[in-house]
């Protein structure tokens, strides 16, 4: 798999080190995220809208109801820029300075085209549904054709793009090491909790394995 | 307070039912959020940032080194968007089509300025260290003037701005209630753990009481 191009739009200027430009890395924290940030323009206002994506092989897609502004903006092929951002930390420095935090981002440029291939479409919301919960699209009612009709899948193949990381401890002054305040980080994940079955859920329908895995996976029995 | 004017860009076509215009909503989203998406196009190419904000009042603040090329742009007055979410939940339906999450995010348009006034300046940056971990600024290294110039802050007056706001299990299609498929809400939330500190830090120097207080509140002893 290729490396994305180091480009004038994607090179860090500032702390060159965090940059990523290695496809299995940037995609590995693009298929953790479970929204992106959507950026496109419109009579020169930027808009920033988050949104459920989903990643197959280079193809970033996204999806909506077919009436929705942005899709039908997004889809005349103008510039836009996807971005993911994980939290992984506060990073407290002794200096207010230093002060930081630990993530992991990616900003992906590119233009979005809808996807007309019924095909692709369909792999491309099982693939959106997958991202949101794993094994669900085995269990889940699958759109019918007036769905499929409501709704515009689009997609940006993906040849711009790179992540950015900060990891570990702060970076403080030398001469500030030798003052006595704690200094640190507290790491954050974005957590699930016991889940909340639906109101009309008949009793006897029980939690499946797939979101048992998912919950046991991240410490809830 | 005055609640945001409803205007053709920050109207909610779909789903208005989600819409929040009222300020002391919107705020609360935007104060919980530990970092905004920041967007803004050059050369008409869209850019969407992670980065750290703070709000003091119906100001909005960012910072980051005076030679970033983000803030350098952005100070000329261009127009931006700024976006926060806070991810509350996986909604699995019944159906693939009415998949969703459980969200609050807040989208912010107008443009940045440079903050020039010292004074408001140094609230800026602690209000920006306050938001990583209240309670800091009392205890940290202040900024010196050195940090000082070398750091830009920037600010945009909220005028325009919206929230927008799922919660709630499952809404699917009548006939479909009848399927014998498990649907419910999986909640999620951005969870600190236990902190690690700093290679460097003296033992005797214990965990401040405001990171303690922090912790418990979030269920971390």
């Amino acid at each position: 798999m290729s490396a994305f191009p180091v480009t004038p739009r994607t090179k860090l200027k500032r702390a060159p080190q965090r940059g990523i430009f290695e496809r299995p890395q940037v995609y590995q924290i693009l298929d953790e995220a479970l929204i992106c940030h959507m950026g496109f323009s419109i009579d020169e206002q930027p808009y920033v809208i988050p949104t459920i994506h989903a990643r197959v092989g280079d193809r970033l897609y996204i999806h909506g109801s077919a009436a929705s502004r942005m899709l039908r903006h997004l889809k005349q092929g103008v510039q836009a820029c996807v971005t993911v951002t994980l939290l992984d930390g506060l990073v407290l420095a002794r200096s207010a300075f230093h002060h930081s935090m630990n993530y992991r981002s990616v900003v992906m440029l590119g233009t979005m085209e809808e996807v007309t291939d019924l095909e692709e479409k369909s792999e491309a919301l099982d693939a959106i549904v997958e991202q949101v919960m794993k094994g669900r699209t085995q269990e889940a009612r699958g759109a019918n054709a007036k769905e499929l009709k409501a709704t515009s899948v689009l997609v940006m193949q993906l040849e711009e793009a790179s992540a950015k990381v900060r990891t570990g401890g702060p970076i403080d002054d030398e001469e500030d090491y030798s003052l006595p305040i704690w200094a640190g980080v507290i790491p954050t994940v974005l957590q699930p909790s016991a889940p909340i079955p639906d109101s009309r859920l008949a009793q006897d329908i029980p939690l499946p394995n797939y979101v048992q895995s998912y919950l046991q996976n991240r410490g809830i029995a």
